[in-house]
């Protein structure tokens, strides 16, 4: 069933499906050179895909915020991304869509000219910390050099490639000997980090972000795990000082589920192993990718699928 | 000399002098994929580089501040720069250097770890406003939706890709009928544009911002034009009443040199006409393309080079 050129991945760029290692994006597209992009990611997961539609949804709602208009329909979207992922035969691949603003026509310079362009690709699943990691549990700094970019200049929840704040964070975070970085607002509030949500689990009430972050899935995904468990939740801005006191704190992303924090600043957080409401959020999350409403078969016979263009 | 399939530019990527029509970036490339990149632009008018030298001091000054390491040196940079000229043929080109973080190698999310790439290109000069739009003026309105990233997220000095704000600003100026944007910082003063920066005259003093932007080489360029002939100049912030009550408005950028504006948020700047101390600049703006000191020949027989990578 696999092309062995696919099997590090396969992708879709101008209207071909090509192997990863060959897909490329023009050097002129907007895109890149200005990042007028917007993109998502979804997972597969053995053979499956975990909440398409719920990605798709928040796909399409940014491609309209961001006044692009694709080529192609939702189903054919929906149906590239199958076939990404049936050519180069993974059973558990991150999957990412990616709307450009496109190529500059004939000189000018307004972009509401421009056709806007779509690429997939399906890679082998991703993960920010990968199991081992996740069983020690991470070392995570709270960056103190860099603020997270303002709503009032670029939305968090139209989910973007501008990580010029969370690259700054990340190499902060290196240069404390830390994995990753959490990033604070101006105000000093708790946002997010590069690639992940974040939730602190508090005397009892689970938290997390509400605002200046991408409304994640998995976040959203994790959430109402929790409630359905009877774990009190609250959606609240908090500061440094509340998530150093947490008793537990855990990142969430699609590339790579939920991930236990086992040290904030060098500091132990709760005894430093991963805890019981994580490890039980995060079984929760695992087991969620078999419910019927939540997944999603990728069509592994539409690998010989063709498009026109 | 000229190549025909070099007419349209030529780019520099992967060790490889292409056609700017199939020059593209790996989209796996996080240069793309997290927008982690700083580039530059240099023009060439009338067969020479205009201030070269500080335009590759500022690329290099940029690719250290963002930890990278280019696989090309300085000097080889310059001979590709030149070569891309000398292949497309171009008299006057718009002359992009870019660096990107590069391919994630093996899996690894450890952004330290990846090879830097190195890309450039000249295509035709480019004008943000050309000299039939700049003859009449142009229309520019001040965002009142969108808030320039502060510095304290991501550094405008580091010149970059991530125009989420500034193609926010642009929608809303063409929403208002306006040709571009002037955005504004949160404490409301004015910083820059997509692509350029922002000069006044007001009251006899030649004002432009001193912070939260690009340190433009054009901008530099007038500012010391305009001294030399005894125009005073102060680099300060100021907010929109002093813009909007200034006797003249002109931007700057390598793209298009010096841009007057005819009006303001739909209201005439002076007459509506370019004035006299943006005219006298820009004459002496393109003057100074001539000078030894700031110019360079290109090599256009440089177009057989070849390298090894």
């Amino acid at each position: 069933m696999t092309d062995s050129v696919f099997s590090r991945g396969c992708a879709w760029v101008n209207g071909e499906f090509v192997p990863i290692d060959q897909a490329a994006v023009p050097i002129t597209d907007t895109g890149f050179t200005r990042s007028d992009v917007t993109y998502d990611v979804v997972s597969v997961w053995n053979g499956k895909f975990f909440r398409l539609d719920a990605h798709l949804d928040r796909f399409e709602r940014n491609w309209n915020l961001m006044r692009m208009q694709p080529m192609l329909s939702r189903d054919e979207i929906r149906d590239v991304l199958h076939t990404c992922v049936a050519k180069s035969g993974l059973r558990d691949a991150y999957v990412e869509m990616i709307m450009t603003r496109g190529v500059p026509v004939g000189g000018s310079r307004d972009t509401r000219t421009f056709q806007n362009r779509f690429y997939a690709f399906a890679i082998p699943y991703v993960w920010i910390a990968n199991p081992a990691m996740q069983a020690e549990g991470i070392d995570v700094a709270v960056a103190t050099q860099v603020h997270r970019i303002p709503s009032t200049s670029v939305d968090p929840t139209v989910k973007n490639f501008q990580w010029g704040d969370l690259v700054r964070g990340l190499f902060e975070a290196y240069d404390r000997d830390a994995y990753t970085a959490i990033l604070l607002d101006a105000d000093g509030n708790v946002t997010e980090g590069p690639g992940f949500n974040v939730f602190a689990y508090c005397e009892g009430i689970l938290l997390t972000p509400q605002s200046g972050i991408l409304q994640g899935i998995t976040r959203a995904t994790i959430l109402e795990l929790a409630q359905s468990q009877g774990i009190a939740c609250a959606i609240q801005q908090f500061d440094l000082s509340r998530l150093a006191s947490a008793d537990e704190i855990f990142l969430t992303s699609t590339a790579g589920g939920v991930m236990p924090i086992s040290k904030l600043d060098g500091t132990m957080i709760g005894d430093g192993a991963p805890g019981p409401i994580t490890l039980q959020l995060r079984e929760l999350y695992w087991q969620a990718h078999d419910r019927a409403d939540w997944s999603l078969a990728v069509n592994y016979t539409s690998d010989k699928l063709e498009f026109i263009t």
